[in-house]
């Protein structure tokens, strides 16, 4: 179990209340998975999570754009839901800012999160404000799914195919670009950057401006067709551990058959100085919120009707024991550790 | 209005998607109150709000211990809830630590938030955990109420008395005696301490481990006897304004029947520099958390069943146009400025 995860669980376990509102009903799922639920009492099942976003841990105030501050901290949040097959409805936003950054950089965040609210058709509850010393995001999303229909991570059986949506590491190497270039965020904006900036707004993008799998979620749930499912938001080695611990299950996924992405070589001359490792960013960086997600063998096909099916890669299969295992494209096999994000890791 | 409202108010302004919710009958009640309120389909209300509680903004690391800031944290979101006449279900932690406060520190916080969760009869359903320079708290709370029985800011109305519970001031006087305490909060842990021990704790416990009036606040929205209701967070002439904006009136209150406190004689010595104004801290300092509520004439004796009803002060009534005027003991009148806490004054 990762820092984090330790974490986590110990405060559940510092709230053994949780266990009363499971008696009562009204609690679905507690503590621990993607998102919460509770059953308040109508047809449908409501799913709540929260999510910080921070300046100096989560995002640079020099580097980041406000707008894709505002942008990518609702789109993250909501990836929680996608990961339980949940429609996002509301959310509450908890915003700590130095008076210094209550002027443009404030119109730029709530534009950011304003555009991002109206795609997702999400509607702002409520929240709090206060200063801080940085900007200090938390926010708190809740969304709706028929009842009984959220797809947890905890549901991975023995023999399930292994699927990821979309590519992974397309964040990683935007931050990597970002970081390296000297137009930093501006360049989203500034359309008279023409020597190569399509291309690099392009690969900006799943950093700044990440789009989340909402659609596919939402039909794995309903069609029931996932075994179990979360989102990758901190890399694939480790998610996949969390997943499999979850689901008291293993794993063995085969590198040559996880989707990556390289830096294009006409840029590579630009950016001398980065020499991503696909597979190392496919595995270990975080950010990308694709679908980490399970399919018994008797749902495979079914699978050709999901929304972005000819997105979705399977990457291996669950196995039992605790172990997850990375085939290489040789076939040797080395236990994968979990090398992604974690705040807490010593 | 204060720089706080206008703030919350810029905020609403770029989420217009909150009129959706409101039209398809979901959202019953949207950011600006003390909450907001969601309607999923049952026979209840849900009321949620969130509530952000910063190291070195709204506590100290070195005299705050960390089981008052995990008590307080949740008690003062929780206290928005008892605003609106709801019950107290469940709460989302966002919390962002420093890994060398994971220790003693965290454990510390952890009995203290699960005391008060404890004592409210609320359940953790989730949230998330992330490292900080600084320890930074949000904290969304959910809560229930039969259909439609909230009570919100806006609807006190010319001639309703304004009635507060219990007193103001004291959890500002026990800040003062804390920031000028050579124990900090150690006292009240330290049993050791004799001299004058008991009466300095019971002088702190307002400020490090505030009750919030969840009972009182049920009961007068339950049998419909308040017309508009806020707690008091950020001080007595910062919270009217809001209320009276918000229902669009003035008020009127006597300076005389603002229930205040004093630092007792046996103490004047000993906190020599502490030279409290019991009506200044009444009516400017925020932490207390007692009710501010509003009753129309018809209404006034049902109050007597009320619970604390000998808790309970009118302190003036509402008035017709927009200004809030203080009365004083010699009959003279003057505005009352909102000079409460206000993060974004300038």
């Amino acid at each position: 179990m990762d820092a984090e995860s330790k974490l986590v669980a110990r405060i559940a376990r510092a709230f053994p209340e949780k266990d009363k509102g499971r008696r009562d009903g009204r609690l679905r799922l507690g503590i621990g998975d993607d998102a919460a639920i509770i059953a308040p009492g109508g047809k449908t099942d409501w799913v709540l999570s929260s999510d910080a976003f921070l300046e100096g841990v989560h995002f640079l105030a020099k580097s980041h754009p406000p707008d894709s501050v505002g942008y990518k901290s609702l789109v993250r949040a909501a990836s929680d839901l996608a990961a339980m097959g949940a429609t996002p409805r509301f959310f509450l936003l908890t915003l700590a800012i130095p008076a210094s950054r209550t002027g443009p950089w404030l119109d730029g965040f709530l534009r950011g999160m304003s555009r991002a609210a109206r795609s997702m058709n999400m509607a702002l509850l409520g929240g709090d404000t206060t200063k801080g010393d940085a900007v200090s995001i938390s926010i708190t999303v809740l969304g709706e799914i028929a009842r009984g229909r959220t797809v947890t991570r905890s549901g991975a059986r023995p023999g399930d195919l292994i699927y990821v949506s979309g590519k992974l590491g397309p964040a990683q190497l935007g931050l990597e670009i970002l970081l390296r270039s000297s137009f930093r965020g501006k360049i989203l904006a500034d359309r008279s950057i023409k020597d190569g900036g399509a291309e690099l707004r392009r690969l900006l993008r799943p950093h700044l401006y990440p789009t989340i799998k909402l659609k596919l979620g939402a039909w794995l749930a309903k069609h029931r067709v996932a075994s179990a499912m979360m989102d990758i938001s901190d890399g694939l080695s480790t998610d996949l551990a969390r997943l499999c611990a979850a689901s008291r299950v293993g794993a063995q996924i085969r590198s040559e058959s996880i989707p990556r992405v390289a830096l294009p070589g006409t840029l590579a001359s630009r950016f001398k100085s980065l020499k991503p490792d696909p597979l190392k960013m496919a595995l270990h960086s975080g950010d990308d919120y694709e679908l980490l997600f399970t399919v018994p063998p008797r749902n495979i096909k079914k699978l050709i009707k999901a929304p972005g099916f000819s997105q979705l890669t399977a990457i291996g299969e669950v196995t039992r024991g605790k172990s997850i295992t990375l085939i290489s494209r040789e076939g040797s096999k080395k236990p994968l550790k979990s090398q992604g994000w974690d705040p807490f890791r010593s």
